[in-house]
């Protein structure tokens, strides 16, 4: 058998924060904090009132803070970053209040759903509202690469939802159906947040697609460790609340590791739980017990890693500076999640 | 720093081997060579000439070899796959024809390459020959949805090859932009070659995207192994020619990922061999020294690792049998060819 013999690598892993990068785009993330609440207001009392239960609802604002650093690294001194920015946490949000709607998702972030306080009508108008506002305040900005960007996401996340409901239920999904689907849904929208920071900076072709790939596979990964940690993460103490994905039936890479590692009794569980979604008192428990004893949550993290480096890689190419360092300690931040 | 413990997964290393694929596919693949010499028959006195040079040459003929077990781990009782199998070499050859008149290659297996004896046109001409005979041994075989996978795949190899000219030269180029290149030009065959084993069997939806799976992931790997190998593999003492990439100016992953760890000195060097083609004596040991010394080698081996991996779950739906054994040991003869 092999032997796991933690050394240094284990100090670096505990330390890797997304505090530097928080540190950097505090001055700017405070104008998009100030613009997203501004842009949430309408005389529409419900628009705001829908709008800032879930926008005030403590998310990390990762998207945009991708965008305003990506701005920053490629020497940009203007101010269009911060509605770019803006723009894209409005997009995540209407995504979010979307997939509520078509989850029947009763919880967000530890509170009630939008659309269990106001209605699934409601989610899905406001929803279209925000990207509404999102897209004029990118023609605000006036750049049309970075227009064509971001609505080219829009159009790629909608497809990767609908995408997913053809996985939903389907346990001959393979990790690269997966794959696709998690590369449309979540690493689009990474993937534009990052590279229209050099667009706006009048980055050139290299830079573009360096920002391209960075956002795409730190998407991929962030997904990859969000799918492990609803099983658990791969430590079994963790604390956080399990099994939601589980409970709606979703298919993610965990699943489908542990599908295809199992024997026939064991696959047979899987299409009771998930494919006919008969869920007993003791299935959760089993189910993570079968995704540990076939290492589905290890290699979960495994392949994280994988786009991890790669994302790593994508920004090599740039000088050293504070703003490329805290890019990178995102993606560990994001990977150690898991831990 | 880290301890490497080699414990008995070095044992099975050294043992993955593509006999037990060759031995299961045996009878079928004498058909598809006797196959394969009839229909690169013609009046036309040259093109049987041309074909069989390469033909004759000694390449492994994994791809058909693909298509023959994927069929029979299915249930295929038939002979179609005989035929399918066929074309998928027919269209990998007139592949190689075409890129050494595209790649002004000189050698090709160790021997001059068809253009160097019978010119450019005859090379690309006997091509298209193949490429016809390939489509009609597909028409003989009646299936449409294998005719659709197929003639897809000869469109996607075609534009992985026009991707890959705007790519060359371009040290600007990311590990995302390097991938979509191979997926393209070499994954996509390997893809199609294991997918119409189900379709020609009557597999259902997940049988055909499982083996759709691991042909591109298999695909991917290979592709990456053989730009590794282009340096001399992870061991230093291979005793193969090296360095054709590097004198064709080719970027593949290795140099990705070595442009961007190295210094700006380092990224001038690249530029001039790989960008302007200046190439002097000792470029090629300088470049494999900086290969070296930025893991570069080590890290596109691990990235194919990764594929792999994803290979061999892709089978793990199929009950345990001497032919998915033997297509899964293949993953790993791919791998181990780096060291």
């Amino acid at each position: 058998m092999g032997l796991v013999i933690p050394l240094e690598d284990n100090k670096k892993k505990a330390s890797a924060s997304i505090e530097p990068l928080l540190d950097l785009v505090a001055a700017d993330m405070q104008r998009v904090n100030e613009l997203i609440l501004s842009k949430a207001g309408s005389d529409v009392a419900m628009i705001p009132e829908v709008a800032n239960h879930l926008i005030s609802s403590g998310g990390k604002r990762l998207r945009p803070m991708l965008t305003l650093a990506a701005a920053r690294l490629c020497g940009y001194r203007g101010d269009g970053h911060v509605k770019l920015a803006a723009s894209v946490e409005f997009m995540h949000t209407a995504t979010l209040l979307h997939d509520d709607v078509v989850d029947e998702s009763d919880m967000r972030r530890g509170k009630l759903a939008a659309r269990m306080l106001w209605g699934n009508q409601a989610s899905v108008l406001v929803g279209d509202f925000l990207l509404g506002q999102a897209f004029r305040m990118m023609v605000d900005v006036g750049s049309l690469d970075a227009l064509d960007v971001l609505s080219t996401a829009a159009t790629v996340i909608a497809e990767g939802e609908v995408m997913q409901l053809s996985v939903a239920k389907n346990m001959s999904t393979t990790e690269d159906e997966y794959l696709a689907v998690i590369r449309a849904k979540t690493a689009a929208l990474f993937s534009a947040a990052a590279e229209v920071g050099p667009i706006i900076a009048g980055g050139d072709r290299g830079g573009r697609a360096a920002f391209r790939s960075y956002g795409t596979n730190l998407g991929l990964a962030f997904q990859l460790i969000d799918d492990a940690l609803d099983y658990g993460g791969s430590s079994a103490d963790l604390g956080k609340q399990v099994g939601d994905d589980f409970r709606e039936g979703k298919i993610t890479l965990p699943v489908v590791l542990a599908f295809r590692r199992g024997s026939e009794a064991e696959r047979g569980f899987w299409r009771r739980v998930l494919e006919k979604g008969e869920i007993a008192d003791g299935d959760l428990e089993r189910a993570i017990g079968l995704l540990r004893s076939h290492h589905a949550i290890d290699d979960t993290v495994e392949r994280a890693r994988h786009y991890g480096a790669v994302a790593r890689d994508a920004l090599g190419a740039f000088p050293d500076s504070p703003h490329r360092s805290a890019l990178v300690e995102v993606i560990d931040f994001c990977i150690e999640r898991a831990h």
